[in-house]
């Protein structure tokens, strides 16, 4: 039989009407603003009713350090909720929304796999309801306004060459990455150079990724350092009288949106900022919505638990006073081989022993997991080339920390597959989580750097420049010193060379630049190469994407 | 008593649910998409089904050539649609989508004023239901695309410097209007000059808008010229592989918008783009859905009838096989006095031999129109200064020429105000129209040009460079003879000349500058200074734009 593939299975499932789906967790229909039939917004004010309910249990779906495939996090997460729904429990999962851009560059997709899906997958993926649309717009009104007001005399004396506010665009497009501006005589502006990054790097996603409010979100814009001026003082967006004009442009994108699973389980898809310069994770509103209407609600965070589970508590779990009552580390056989030293070509071959020492790199992630007071267990996501010695292997490293690794295919069987792992699930939030971040608010900023560094990559040593440093003391001198750091860093290793496998030790993290998110509420640590607009590849996927003589769409997925 | 802003009315008027507009066209709910309880889109399935139903009478609303305030022109066919159905007839409204970014420059909005209005207005001049930024995301990944060719090693030999596809954004942002791209060493691409227009300005738009369905979208946007090489030979959107993906993007933006007025009448309101670079109407697909649907359909077209008639003419109902059944012209006791000479200060002052003096305008509008072998009615937008001595010169002027002049209250009384119009509307549309274009597609592209001026602006000649004529000429070597001509010109007049009031003649026109807009299907003739990236003014409106503590918005209307 042939196998199907993700956009075959997601049109061939059939979908509820979002009312139903809303039902489940008793939001009724006038609360419901629908964008087409499977697809609607939660309005403000029935969620504003909800500020005094109790919340259900949060549990954080991170991974191993994956490779460049990916591990599955989004499908297990989709699959692990549909799995506690199956079990008879009242539960929602929480997932970022997908970026347009790169899905004409790479055949792309982010909504699960195989029967763990989201839907209407094909929405999801390009415009769904138009969120990212409109924080583009509110992000590019900021920039406008900025090269206005140094176009009408410049009364708040901007530096021109210290503008730190960039434009954004839900593209790949790498001649963007760095344009001059205002070229063409007086009546155009100021000339200056200035770039794009995607939508997703937006300090405005991370903004209304971590409001509480539309009250909350219009602080956090207002507080936006958008450049600085020759005495080095800080301009911000509310100093530009921008704030409330771009909350407008925001305040439907601020609303959660829901949707389904295959399964039916309620799936709420909202937001979603970069896993490296922000924090990677769907908006608190969301998270917080579905904690207060379900019993168990799933989430994920983006990349490895290095940067991921780091990021999700010491950020978002911290600034929301959420507290997660387990966490679940996915792990696969190939990701594992891989940290045990198979070269990306071999992974289809058995090699026991590769797995047993690739656990090294699963083993530190459950110990930092722990650290932060978190319940732990690993979900090992099949794949068909996967032998039953290589999965045993990977139980058999769990055990020895006490750790349940439980085998799940949900990918091929939907929410049964993982039924299993829901059920462990249970288990531990039934135990007491202590969930701590790992460092207080008031220790220096480079100290925050270096506690991540030592305690969840097991760095020997930051580096970092003195105009780095001065940055930073500059920052806490400004009274910026409480906010947590936003670690920027490769995906693929504990350290900051990627092709660094397993669980080193000994390791240099290289500090090469801070930012200052002022709004968001976190400085940014960059170690390495981050790339804020990505390009297209040489042939596109755009050049194939095309309606078919049905009106489906051909080539995106 | 205080006059209500056209916000405050609009927000204290109820709407029906969109399910109960849609019925009163027959539009069964299943057929719909909603966005919100208050708009919906029609599925492209149910439009493919009313191609071979009859056709409804098309009106045209127009105006003379306008003040800088403006003369009504969307309120009156608002008024005039509310006014039909007010009477007893199935009749809907044809508009265009409001631009997002003007508004956050001086205060706006774009959905008619007083008692007619179309809602929900806050929505309509925000996202709506995201066609512009759909449209904006088409455009740029086309662009990016080009950058992307250009950097893997250009196989198309497309020349750097003559790329003629800039970017857009649905911003007002002057810094953007002139840009350098590609910088920042060879990892960024090619390194060139380009631009941003606003979104409105995009071919795209004008593809979306004269498209007869997705697969004719898709042939439009196969067409576009992007760039030249050295041997000035052509690289169309097709040559890049862009078309396909583009249509994916505008699937749903290409379905028309359905929303009502404030009397309940629905209104379709989709398609925007500009009147200067582009042909100024809505969409053919609205338009058409329209008169399958209703006995009377009420559109508009952008600017004077000069510009905005003559477009919608020669562009939209040639290529579309439309016949409009009348036209309505607009005009104001205050545009009549300007065009007899009074200045702006002195407006409100009255002044019967200015505006007998000022009716040339008005009288030339009526023959240009007549000329077209369209029924007229002239529509006298009422305003409080107006004195009934001056009403009664406009109606006199038209008397003499055989036209009906009808004073409107529709702007506070709502559709009983324009009944009087309504009747003579559908008593004009029981009369013989035949339309015929100004000109055949078999002549030269600059005798179009030519044809235009003399017969609808009464110009003595045009003027035009060598190398805009070898443009043309090219052109029509390369087989884009048989378009029609879409003229770029200043609004305020039939000159070129802004400050040219009344009727003048004697003029020449000076074609400055061609553009070949081969996927929407015309030739744009620039004659004078077209702006297509509007910049903001001093103190933006969007300055004093926010949510008030009620979570309305305050200072965009």
């Amino acid at each position: 039989m042939a196998v199907r593939t993700d956009i075959e299975i997601a049109r061939a499932a059939e979908k509820r009407p979002i009312p139903e789906i809303a039902a489940k967790l008793d939001i009724p229909e006038a609360a419901l603003i629908p964008h087409g039939r499977d697809k609607a917004k939660i309005e403000a004010d029935f969620l504003a009713g909800l500020r005094d309910r109790p919340m259900g249990r949060l549990i954080l779906v991170t991974a191993v350090n994956p490779t460049p495939a990916g591990e599955g996090k989004t499908t297990t997460t989709v699959g692990l909720g549909d799995a506690l729904a199956h079990l008879g429990h009242r539960a929602a999962i929480c997932l970022r929304e997908a970026s347009l851009g790169p899905n004409f560059g790479m055949k792309g997709g982010a909504a699960g796999g195989g029967l763990s899906q989201v839907l209407p997958m094909e929405d999801i993926n390009l415009h769904f309801t138009g969120d990212f649309h409109a924080i583009t717009a509110a992000h590019n009104l900021l920039a406008a306004m900025i090269d206005n007001h140094l176009h009408w005399g410049n009364a708040l004396q901007i530096d021109p060459r210290r503008i730190v506010w960039r434009r954004v665009m839900d593209m790949n497009d790498r001649a963007l990455r760095e344009v001059v501006v205002g070229l063409g005589g007086a009546a155009n502006g100021v000339p200056r150079q200035t770039g794009f990054d995607i939508t997703v790097a937006s300090e405005v996603m991370a903004c209304l990724c971590l409001a509480e409010d539309l009250a909350d979100l219009q602080d956090r814009l207002g507080r936006i350092v958008v450049a600085y001026r020759a005495d080095k003082t800080a301009v911000t967006c509310r100093e530009l009288g921008a704030d409330g004009a771009m909350v407008v442009l925001l305040k439907d994108a601020l609303q959660p949106n829901l949707v389904q699973t295959i399964a039916h389980t309620p799936a709420f898809v909202h937001g979603g900022p970069f896993a490296n310069i922000a924090h990677g994770c769907n908006s608190v509103i969301a998270t917080k919505t579905a904690l207060r209407l379900a019993d168990y609600v799933v989430t994920e965070a983006g990349f490895g638990a290095d940067l991921g589970a780091e990021k999700f508590f010491d950020i978002k779990c911290r600034k929301a006073g959420l507290a997660p009552a387990a966490a679940v580390i996915v792990a696969t056989v190939r990701a594992m081989k891989m940290h045990g030293g198979v070269a990306r070509e071999d992974l289809g071959r058995e090699d026991v022993g590769a797995v047993q020492r690739g656990c090294a790199n699963l083993a530190r992630h459950i110990a930092n997991t722990r650290g932060f007071g978190v319940p732990v267990v690993v979900a090992i996501n099949a794949f068909d080339a996967d032998t039953p010695a290589e999965v045993a292997a990977i139980v058999d490293a769990a055990a020895g920390l006490g750790v349940s690794a439980i085998p799940c295919r949900h990918w091929s069987e939907g929410g049964p597959g993982a039924a299993d792992l829901a059920r462990k699930v249970v288990e531990l939030c039934d135990t007491d989580s202590r969930f701590a971040p790992l460092y207080p608010d008031d220790i220096g900023l480079f100290d925050k750097i270096e506690t991540i560094a030592r305690r969840i990559y097991h760095a020997e040593a930051v580096t970092a420049d003195k105009a780095v440093l001065a940055q930073l003391a500059a920052w806490e001198a400004a009274g910026h010193g409480s906010l947590p750091i936003c670690m920027a860093k490769t995906q693929y290793s504990f350290s900051a060379d990627p092709a660094l496998r397993g669980a080193p030790t000994g390791h240099v993290i290289p500090l090469r630049e801070v930012r200052l998110a002022a709004g968001a509420g976190f400085v940014v640590a960059i170690c390495g190469e981050i790339m804020t607009m990505p390009g297209l590849p040489r042939h596109p996927a755009a050049e194939t994407i095309r309606l078919d003589a049905a009106g489906e769409i051909q080539g995106l997925f």
